[in-house]
């Protein structure tokens, strides 16, 4: 798995660290390609980041052969989300370079309800509750997850 | 091709409308199974809308044999939106179901640049200039768009 910057002087990649396991996260799906897992600081909880595990840039960086099964994944997530936080509906995005903080392609899967008050792409972040609830509301999504079809 | 409330009372889908060109709009790509084409009331210029031909709501509908195609084409708009518009990144969306303003699948595709002011989800929305302005835009999109491998 090619990582960022693995010997340069630079500081390395959060994502990276975090599909090696150098550095904790809520884990709610992985396999060869891809990775998911709790954002830190949720827009609501059972915001989920889904990045590949190689280090990829962009959206317009990603292999042709890699898109069907990594959005594939996008779409299961998406239904996940909805279905284990009870929510109505969700939103997907991606940021490329501009407003992209870890500059690792990652897709923002977020559940979402109506006059959830979500205004702003540049959105107040929360924090979990307490360890507890993040470990909760990452549990509700792998098992949600475990019941939808590839 | 299966289109929305062909036969009820309802709203007909406006994208419907669109994909079967009984409804005008700037289009920027077709092929069999993708339609894109600029978003009226855009962002910024350059905003592409990329739906999938077949009416489907979200993005849990869309059938496993077309996440591939379906998404191969949106990397490709990405990177033709940043192209055609000398943008620096690119803000790639779906809203499932909340703000999701037509119940057919759309993926925004919207040219960004630092400090070009985003703050919003809900954003400020502006008309083209003129109709000589979205058709020079949709021109270059196209352009860039053929110069891009699939």
């Amino acid at each position: 798995m090619k990582r960022a910057q693995e010997s340069g002087g630079a500081k390395p990649c959060a994502f990276c660290a975090i599909i090696q396991k150098e550095e904790a996260a809520e884990i709610v799906f992985e396999d060869d390609l891809s990775f998911a897992f709790l954002d830190s600081r949720p827009l609501f909880p059972g915001h989920v980041l889904l990045v590949p595990k190689e280090h990829l840039a962009t959206l317009g960086d990603i292999p042709a052969r890699w898109i069907g099964p990594f959005f594939a994944t996008a779409r299961r997530l998406s239904r996940a989300v909805e279905q284990a936080l009870g929510a109505e509906g969700s939103f997907v995005a991606i940021n490329n370079r501009v407003s992209q903080a870890v500059p690792h392609l990652h897709v923002h899967i977020v559940p979402r309800r109506k006059g959830d008050g979500l205004k702003g792409f540049f959105w107040p972040r929360h924090k979990y509750e307490s360890p507890e609830h993040v470990a909760r509301v990452a549990q509700t999504i792998r098992a949600a997850l475990a019941r939808i079809e590839e």
